[in-house]
């Protein structure tokens, strides 16, 4: 499945700097970081119970806002992209 | 049609503070603002081409990233939420 999670943490003292980087470094082992806080994830159903209860442990839930947007197949290629941004390809051939 | 707006722009000089500002104030026409730079969209195509137009004019093609996802009608309602998110209403009938 295609995943959409964004991260909204304060970024303005260490610790949630701290989280907002555990939580990329996790999320960029199911996909890719495309902005500062959103991440687009290709992952199975299991994958994403294991990536939801390791969000869970890191996140402060009084603080940080999680949402994660359950998008149909080929949405992440098809993004509409302005600025500085860029559609990032998820399952293309490796080329060497 | 649904539609996820995400924004990354620095926040650390007022300039940039205010193209978000600005972007916000435009999104918040058409949805709902969930986090600091992610905006949840339900327009028409021509709502969209009008909204495309007017980021294009506020942002700074050089160092803004915006990304544009279109979603499936009730995505947006669907949203898995962690931490201090909530899933928003954005066709609920009006209660008074």
């Amino acid at each position: 499945m295609e995943l959409l999670l964004t991260y909204d943490v304060s970024t303005i003292d260490p610790p949630g700097r701290n989280r907002l980087r555990r939580v990329a470094k996790l999320c960029e082992g199911y996909g890719m970081r495309v902005q500062k806080s959103v991440f687009e994830i290709v992952c199975s159903d299991a994958d994403l119970l294991v990536l939801l209860d390791k969000v869970q442990r890191i996140i402060d839930h009084d603080q940080d806002s999680i949402r994660i947007y359950r998008v149909p197949k080929g949405s992440l290629r098809d993004v509409k992209t302005l600025g500085t941004a860029a559609p990032l390809p998820h399952d293309d051939a490796l080329i060497l």
